[in-house]
């Protein structure tokens, strides 16, 4: 491996409400070389998700904040270009956690090798990776749908939310999305299947969204909070089951939003879960080999954002933030 | 039978905010004679439990609310007095909801007849009734405690936080309850054998909660919301369980209190679930079976607050809500 550049994106300081530009620093630093038992790894694709807000700030949360002046993490698909390890060969594809920079050296733990005659490789960074596993695991273990139930989902259009919706129509329920816009309503009906999307942007949405939920909501998959939990609220039926994966309205809000009425959990019987995609570990073989059917057969479609460039994550993440991006955000770095 | 008086508390009027004296009205009216396959019960002793504070609202709910003009509704403790149901002759003592009255019709449905060998008559409507019931499901059904685990229960002292506090010890967990007033407190440790009890009422109290809870709280069971629930949050573990039973601090609120913080939820991956005991219907013979046995042993121990007479109802059932009980709420009314 001959010496090299290795772009970094660094967490430069801490936001203090909504990120900007200026919360990351572009830097080059040499390319690494592995030592006996490492592989090093190209970066091919960068993973950008919503939990990534969290790890910029210091809030005690399930994983640890990522520090000023280090590289951000995020999910890579890679390929090997140089191994000390017997596990991997160069040419390899994989799937690991390289963060925000052009290479990364890696023990192959928690790496997984990826076979790009099964599914497109950047397919395990989204529908087929964590995105979808985390959609299959809230819905069916905490959301437990059963058919002819209605099951609702914001962000509906996007990596997690478009999962959510299309497992419950292959469960026999309705799925009524929420997205920002009519572009974004249009592909998640006449694309994704759902039976009704409502434009939370509408002066009107609530009122939409209780006209598109005639039998009310019997699971509401959290991915925002804010204004749409509070739209939700009223319709959810007696026994309810809420999956909080996210709440990314509220992720750079000022002053903490008030949570949800607790009259209504309690005279409702509602079940609120919080969780992460980590805690269903068990059930990824489950996921893959279902997703992954799903997938192939076309009953399960994805749709991908991909900005060129590892420069541009900074703002690719931001306008996720705001909802810019339209399908699994990507960034194809080489 | 003799014709008779039957005293009646009817309510009179539905409370905006705190209930009050003026939202009751006794009256008088015959006895009413049992038709074919009914039975005339005189109740002896009527439960007072917090719920009730529900009936007299017009919200909807998991139950009709009563409507003005007529009983308040409520367990009660009675004895045949007429019978026209081959399943009941005079003399039996039955658990029914007969209300806050001095007699009842019923068909039979739903009264249950009780042993008065087995265990005094009071205990059907408390350890061995509803609320010793709301605690045994709410809590091994929901809170899943594991031996170890630290639950913690406000309104300990009452008819449902006393069993919570008691099963937990039963199952090898760390008890801690909250009471108003240092007698209650004495009696959590000393009567009950909590491990610890903080009066929510010391100016320092969200302190010494901290400190009666060194490794956290696993399962908080939920019977009072507002300041007590706020001083609990900061001190849930990850995967936390709260049984949503009550919220007695938050029933006659002018404005809704704004629920707890969704990012704890999501970053502790809390599960907060809603239930009233009827939901747990199938676990009852479990109960009384199990709860038996506890209450003979005497490792399942209970306080009664008897008020004497029907026509103090009404301020009892106030001073309920302001917690100037102490044990199990109950009306001796024959």
């Amino acid at each position: 491996m001959a010496a090299g550049i290795n772009r970094q994106i660094l967490l430069k300081s801490r936001p203090d409400g909504a990120p900007g530009l200026d919360n990351f620093e572009l830097v080059h630093s040499p390319v690494p070389e592995p030592a006996d038992g490492e592989v090093l790894m190209r970066t091919r694709y960068l993973s950008l998700d919503p939990y990534m807000r969290g790890r910029m700030s210091a809030a005690k949360s399930y994983a640890k904040p990522v520090k000023v002046g280090e590289p951000m993490v995020g999910g890579t698909v890679g390929e090997i270009v140089a191994s000390r390890n017997a596990k991997f060969a160069v040419g390899d594809i994989v799937l690991g956690y390289g963060g925000w920079q052009d290479y990364v050296l890696s023990g192959g733990v928690g790496a997984r090798k990826l076979d790009p005659a099964a599914a497109p490789i950047t397919t395990a960074l989204g529908v087929l990776g964590m995105p979808g596993m985390t959609a299959y695991a809230g819905l069916l273990e905490i959301g437990r749908p059963k058919p002819g139930e209605t099951v609702a989902v914001a962000a509906a259009s996007g990596a997690v939310g478009s999962v959510v919706g299309q497992i419950a129509k292959i469960k026999g329920c309705r799925a009524v999305g929420i997205a920002g816009g009519p572009d974004k309503c249009r592909y998640v009906v006449q694309e994704l299947g759902f039976d009704a999307c409502v434009d939370h942007r509408a002066p009107d949405f609530a009122r939409q969204l209780g006209a598109a939920c005639p039998a009310g909501i019997d699971v509401y998959f959290e991915n925002v909070g804010g204004a749409v939990q509070q739209a939700v609220w009223p319709l959810l039926n007696d026994f309810a089951r809420i999956p909080v994966c996210g709440l990314i309205a509220q992720y750079s809000a000022a002053t903490p939003m008030p949570g949800p009425d607790m009259f209504s959990v309690l005279r409702k019987r509602l079940t609120l879960r919080g969780f992460i995609v980590s805690d269903f570990a068990a059930k990824q073989d489950d996921f893959l080999r279902e997703a992954g059917d799903w997938v192939r057969s076309g009953r399960l479609k994805y749709r991908e954002d991909v900005v060129e460039g590892l420069e541009n994550a900074p703002a690719a993440f931001l306008g996720l933030l705001q909802g810019k991006n339209f399908g699994k955000l990507l960034v194809k770095v080489a």
